[in-house]
C-alpha cells in the first residue's frame, strides 16, 4: 500500500508515492504553482497527486495517507499553516481541511525539517535511535526532534527551531526573523552576502567576482558562490566556511547539552560542501563535549537523499500524523 | 501510602515522606554524611531514612517507593551516579542498588533539577502542562524537561543541562565544565567573584567591601553579597543583576525555539531576587520571541519550596522512575 508525499516549496511542488519501506515508487514536480493564491494553489496541488496516482495507476482512496511538508510554521496538530515565508498567503491556512476536500482523502501537514527528520527516523541515518534530532542547514536552519521513536512538535508545532536560537547576544548581524545574533544570522547562506562584502573589504580577496567569469563582479552572493571561491583558495570564503563550521559544531554541542540525543543527523545542501567542512563540524562539537559525553553520540550525515521531505510527510501520514481533516 | 524521598547534597541530607498529593508528612535532616566515603555515607542516607520512618511509625517496606536526588550527572535508568561534584568520589556509584541493600526497598535515582521539575509538574507551577520545562538558576544552572507528561533524560540521563549551552563563543568566561562562555559563565552565582572584582574596577563602586561592616573588605563574592549591595543602590551590584536577567531571558528564549514547551517554571536562589529580576527575565524573553508565539508561553515562579527536590525524589519513585535495584 502506498501514501502520498507532498513537498510545497517556494520554486518547486513535488508529488510523490512512496511504499511501507521508505521507497518513492513515483514523483511528479511542477513549477506551475509559483505564484498562484492560496485556493488555486491547493487546487495544483491536488491536481499534481491527481496525475500521480493516475499515472501509477492507483487510487487516491487505496492510499496510506496523504501528507503534506512546507517550510515555515506549521501547526500539525490542526492542519493549518500558521505563517510561511516561501508563499505568499498562507497565513492561519486551514491546509489540510482544503486538501483533503479536494483530494477526499485525509491529509496531513507537517514542517518540511520535521518531515526530513521522520525520513531519516524511519528509514535513513537515524534508524534505530529513538531520541535523535535531525539539523538542516541551507538557507536557513532548521530541526526535527524525534523523542521515545515520535516527532516532538511542541504546543504550537514550532519546535526545532534552533536555528532561532540566540549565540551571538551582542552580534549586530540581523536574522529574517528580526532578532539579532541567532544561528540563522551566522551560520547558513542567508547572511551570505553582508558577510562576504565585510570580509571581502577586510581581507582584500576577490570573493565578489564571479570565479567562471574572469573577475565580473558578482550579483548576490550564495553558498555555490561562496564554495567556488573556497575550492580556488580564496582566503574569505576559507574563513566563510570555517566560521560556519564552527557555529554549527556548537550548535551540536548546544543541542547535546539540552536533549542529550542518542545521535544527530546532519542534512541540508551545506553538508554538500568538502574541505573538511563536516569534520570541522564534527570536531568542533568534540571538543566542547569532551569529558561531558558519557555514551557514544553519532554525529552522522543524512542518508535521504533530495527527496527526504516527499518521503517523511508520506510516511508520517501512513504512520499516523497529528492533524486530521 | 507514602513515599521516601533523599536529596543528597553537598553540606545538608534530608530524607522526607511524602503522600501521594505531595505533602510533605515529615522531614530529617543531617549533616553527619559532609566528608564520608561512599559506603559510608550510604550507611547514613539509609540510617536518616530509617529514623525518619520509625518516628513516623511507618515500615519501610511498606512505602510506596523510595527516590534519591543528587546534584551531579546520575544515569538513572541504572541507577548510577555517573559523576557529582558535591561530594568526593561517586564515580561510576551504583547508588540506587548500594542504598537498596541497606534498606530492603526499590530505590531510584535521579538528577536533582529532574526531582525539582517532577514535583512542579505534579503539585506546582508546572501542573497541567504535559510539555514543561523546569529551570533552576542559583549556584549554577539546572534544568528539568517534561515531555508528554514524562520526565524526558536522554541516552545518558543528562538531557537539561542547558546551563553549559554556549551563549558567548567569544567569551573569557571560564565554568566549572572547562568551557568558555555558556550560560553558567555568564548567569549564576559560580563566576560573581570574577564578575564583580571586574566591574569594581571598571564603576569604581564598593562592592567589594562588606555591606554590613563598614567598608571592611569582604571575602568570596556571592549572590546575597551581590544583592545586598544592589539593594543599597551599587551601580556595579545593579549590572550584573540586569545582565544576569537578560541571559536568562535570553535561555528562555532558546528554550522556546527548541522545544515549545506549554510553559517554564523558574525555580533556585536567584528567583527571590527583587528589584525587578524576574520581570526584567521575561520582558527580554518577549522581546526576543514577539510574534514568533502563537500560543500563551507561561513563564512562572516555582511553587513548591525548598523541598521541592525530596517532594520530586519521593514522587518520581511513586509515579515509576526509571531505576530498578
Amino acid at each position: 500500500m502506498l501514501s502520498c508525499g507532498i513537498d510545497i516549496g517556494g520554486t518547486k511542488l513535488a508529488a510523490g508515492l512512496v511504499d511501507g519501506d521508505g521507497n518513492l515508487a513515483r514523483i511528479e514536480r511542477t513549477d506551475r504553482h509559483v505564484g498562484l493564491g492560496e485556493a488555486e494553489m491547493m487546487d495544483c496541488a491536488a491536481g499534481l497527486a491527481g496525475e500521480l496516482c493516475r499515472a501509477a495507476g492507483v487510487g487516491v482512496a487505496s492510499l496510506a495517507g496523504v501528507g503534506v511538508g512546507m517550510t515555515g510554521h506549521m501547526r500539525g496538530r490542526d492542519g493549518v499553516v500558521i505563517t510561511t515565508s516561501n508563499l505568499k498567503g498562507f497565513k492561519n491556512y486551514p491546509l489540510a481541511a482544503e486538501l483533503s476536500r479536494r483530494l477526499g482523502a485525509r491529509v496531513i501537514l507537517e514542517n518540511d525539517a520535521n518531515c526530513q527528520a521522520w525520513a531519516e527516523y524511519r528509514f535513513g541515518a537515524g534508524r534505530g535511535y529513538d531520541d535523535m534530532v535531525f539539523i538542516t542547514a541551507s538557507t536557513g536552519i532548521g530541526a526535527g526532534i524525534i523523542i521515545d521513536g515520535r516527532l516532538y512538535r511542541g504546543q504550537s508545532g514550532t519546535a526545532g527551531e534552533i536555528g532561532h536560537t540566540i549565540i551571538e547576544p551582542s552580534s549586530d548581524a540581523v536574522c529574517t526573523c528580526g532578532n539579532r545574533g541567532c544561528f540563522m544570522a551566522h551560520a547558513c547562506t542567508l547572511n551570505l552576502d553582508a558577510l562576504a562584502r565585510g570580509k571581502s573589504r577586510r581581507l582584500k580577496t576577490d570573493i565578489l567576482s564571479r570565479p567562471d567569469a574572469g573577475g565580473a563582479p558578482c550579483g548576490r552572493i550564495d553558498g555555490k558562490h561562496v564554495y567556488a571561491h573556497a575550492l580556488r583558495g580564496d582566503k574569505a570564503a576559507l574563513e566563510i566556511i570555517h566560521e560556519y563550521a564552527d557555529y554549527l559544531g556548537i550548535m551540536l554541542y548546544n543541542v547535546f547539552q539540552f536533549l542529550n540525543p542518542q545521535a544527530i543527523v546532519m542534512g541540508g545542501g551545506l553538508m554538500n560542501w568538502e574541505l573538511g567542512f563536516f569534520d570541522r563540524i564534527e570536531a568542533k562539537f568534540r571538543e566542547l563535549a569532551r569529558d561531558m559525553l558519557f555514551d557514544p553520540l553519532p554525529i552522522v550525515k543524512a542518508r535521504i537523499g533530495d527527496e527526504s521531505g516527499v518521503i517523511g510527510a508520506a510516511t508520517l501520514a501512513r504512520d499516523g500524523g497529528p492533524s486530521r481533516a
